[in-house]
């Protein structure tokens, strides 16, 4: 193998910059020639691919957001579109490619891998949704920025006599609001994985207030609910003042977290070390600490749920 | 004088606590006793009063929110309330009061100064709109954490291309939205000082993009608009991907900024010097840097308006 | 069981809070009560011990340091002060204990655990040296404080030519250097679980400057060496402007991270849980992200040595 | 005038690329040409200078350390190093300057000035010791930079029973000092302008010990003494545990904060329109917060102390 290429792809997560300088560097450091695709699979159709000597990657390991682009591509969906991204490579002489992305844009990968390109997938999303590994790169650093909210509402509620909801990330899982509603204390966390009765969620906030709390905190990840509909909820059940904060994408950005980075300096160094062994077709990934591949369909088999331990504990905890 | 109080009215501003500590700190200076009256005039019709000893206020100069926490209270509106609370001060043997808060806050410490204590505000407010003065103490911190908030989306934002709209707050003034959108690099700032039309937003961005501008950052104070409207309006009359982020009380906690806690030290220590002199009905200020007093009256009167040649600073640097 | 206790020991780490919170609401959840250690083993030699009702870990989640405070005590190295101590446990009828600290705040455990008293350490220290689980409290948010700091340094390096030394905590472990410095970007890192010349930093400085390097980072454990002394080395053979940081306590405060937090709260459920069950004489801990407990003896006999692979990578990465 | 030029110089300033950014934007509003100068005079002698389009300055509002690069230039302190960098901007084109730096950068842009080259000035350091304005771009986040350090020491201090000197940035001013001290709410704070006895440092440690303070923070300038020295002179002449962090540059980096952020991109602006006006051989600046310039002449001979107002009332409140 003598030149790969690395893209990213799907929605950003912080640290996707750690894993591409990892990626560029460790390639060259074994002597291999490094390509960058923009814009995921769509820069790949493009042509807008640039050559990525070692300095292209200097300064961006603390940067959130990817230096690469990403973007949706629906041509790449088409088999017409794969044989083009692999016909395409194919011109430019590179036999792998690296992938920093999620479910979606591995199952690009995987089509690639089966028309004859080496093809290594690096698991980065907030929603920390991918499974078969310990961790997906970003979703530590959104989770931090998450708490760092609510500790900010926290310090405003503990002065007035108010009910908070915040509204997180996270449309079919729910990691980021069990992790920042366990880590910021929240009276209640709303998954999408675990049914809920808002009737609960009001009789808890009561039991509280009996008991002397002068302010709760609400956490509902978007797959749960609007934050905005809870609020009203809960303002028209108790007649507590209610507020309601949507944190949106500020979860997405920000500086990675040291794990984030630390973690996509490993699986970005350790995906070019796979593509070198001549593997494709796997995700590399951490398992129990150890570095680790797995297979592209044992992955989209893989499913990752909160912890039900973990929930439990986060409602024990705010009593 | 012997005996001051301390209370803190009105929506809680980050840079109160340190505030507080300096007046506790100050009188015990000059061997005054100093009580904390807590939720603001409801405490003071509740009799919710504490001694302060110069302990009570160690380790809460990092601290957002209020020590002594905050709340409205009606019944402080009718004359009735105001003479009740006269007389608690009375029976306590309180000559001084020093209130920190806004606008209202300061009204009614205006019918206490003529009802015969002596009273000195002290200007606490995220929204920056009481004038006479430099500055509110919390508005340098509000605007700190929007555009922390700000320079996420922005890493999330330069990876896709994509139009986020900001709420940030101000009901009635716009000086958190024009010094975060100013600070922030945003595109355009809404502000309820400035009439506006969506359609010249809407035009900027258009003309953005005809440049090559990849994405765009447009700031709303919630007195001008609601952000999940303009977003709405944006998306429609553009087609642009469109997110929005309601920052709400995020705004209003977290550390005070060094700048908050300097005013906010300097204010309070020189509220109770104007006491000291037998100074009342007045609010402890600075004024081009150096510290002086204003009668409410004047407080009332004043207006404090977003810079026209700040906003048209904004749009420039945008372009 | 009917009542416990709960200290925290040595240095203070951050999520200490998030721990003691996790035991006082989950033993008061089980029906249990639960007395409060202040100062470590000095305290409860001094009875500086109160009750710890549920109001009493309100708002702590999010606050660095210990509520409970910590220090030395020599003498609970004694026979006569463990003695002592385990009296005064028994006369005020407490049946477990949960310790917070590290090597040495467990030896202490053991002793009471021998003279009959069930007890339960869990581990926090930002050293991250305690083996046999997956991590400690506090080890998280030190490493992030320290790329904090490295962060901004490389704001201003990239701004001018220089070199700069940071020495970072860890006086015989160098897991935060390690982590640090690969989350960083550091160029070279030094340890003091792995020999270093100075001539080789200096090789690498020099040909990183050939090949166009503008600034370069060196982080220094302090066990490993003194900043200053890296610093003036380097200065003398290479005439290169060089900057000295020492982080020093910085390290030990801050908002305890979202992972410490969550960490924190597990283990001390998880403390709790053990007791309950009649265990004594462990470590709470986390093994491969589950649950489980460690004889304390197993843990004396644990070392964690920073992985050798990922000092290597630090070092490829930073070419 | 058609085109201009700008450069940053001196010591980096968090909020230098907001300015360089409010020039460039301001200058091609205006229908001007710009060009910018990296690594100061250096390199306008060296002729590393490129054109500045409106992209150039794209996503560098929020960026520390500055996009030009900064060095010192000792052949311009030379009347033939000048006469040269004269010519050179004459052969480019170039009829106006800006310069973003302190004292001697000014200096040299008075010389620029008098050759014939219209030059304006940004005051832009970190030790806010340019005076005849309100206050320096950088100032406000190195403030900032330094109570976060502190907040974090103060959570450790909390758990110990300690003193802590902390060594902050200022070779002969103590603006850093006093207002990090007076808002990390320091016990003692040591600055250049103001003589000091270490015996009246350590009377004021052991009356807070004996008072019942657990913990001392001490905050040092660079500028008027050591911190390695003068804990150890505490430490021998009182026998408290004491702890010495050096910031050092730590302080120069990170975000610039949203008020340096709106300084700069106010006086960059303001610089390029009294270059418009024909103005040269001053500086652009604020006054009592309105936009002013002052002559370069009038700047060297002000002189800005930290207040002693402020000094005294720092030392008031950590009674």
């Amino acid at each position: 193998m003598q030149k790969i290429a690395v893209l990213t792809s799907g929605g950003d997560a912080p640290g996707m910059n750690a894993g591409v300088r990892a990626v560029v560097r460790t390639a060259i450091y074994h002597g291999l020639e490094v390509v960058g695709i923009r814009r995921g699979y769509a820069g790949l159709l493009d042509g807008d691919i640039k050559p990525m000597p070692i300095e292209s990657v200097g300064d961006i390991i603390q940067r959130g957001g990817t230096c690469l682009y990403t973007a949706r591509c629906l041509e790449f969906l088409t088999e017409d579109g794969q044989r083009r991204g692999y016909e395409r490579l194919k011109e430019l002489g590179v036999e792998g490619l690296i992938v920093f992305g999620g479910d979606g844009s591995f199952r690009g990968a995987q089509k690639l891998h089966h028309l004859g390109i080496k093809t290594i997938g690096v698991p980065s999303t907030i929603d920390n949704d991918i499974g078969a590994c310990d961790a997906n790169i970003g979703f530590d650093t959104a989770v931090q920025t998450a708490i760092e909210a609510i500790d900010k509402i926290r310090d405003t509620a503990t002065s007035h006599e108010r009910t908070y909801v915040i509204e997180v990330m996270g449309r079919s899982a729910g990691h980021i609001a069990l992790a920042a509603g366990l880590a910021g204390g929240a009276e209640s966390v709303l998954v999408p994985e675990v049914p809920y009765r808002l009737e609960d969620v009001v009789a808890k906030l009561q039991r509280g207030v009996a008991r002397g709390k002068k302010h709760s905190i609400i956490i509902v990840a978007e797959g749960a609910g609007s934050g905005a509909e809870v609020g009203r909820y809960i303002e028209q059940h108790t007649g507590y003042d209610t507020r309601v904060t949507v944190l949106g994408h500020v979860q997405r950005g920000g500086a990675p977290s040291a794990a984030d980075r630390v973690l996509a300096s490993r699986l970005g160094a350790h995906a070019v070390e796979l593509a070198l062994k001549g593997m494709s077709g796997h995700m590399a990934a951490t398992h129990h600490g150890e570095l680790t591949s797995v297979p592209f369909d044992e992955v989209f088999r893989a499913e990752r749920k909160p912890s039900r331990a973990v929930y439990e504990l986060a409602d024990i905890l705010s009593i």
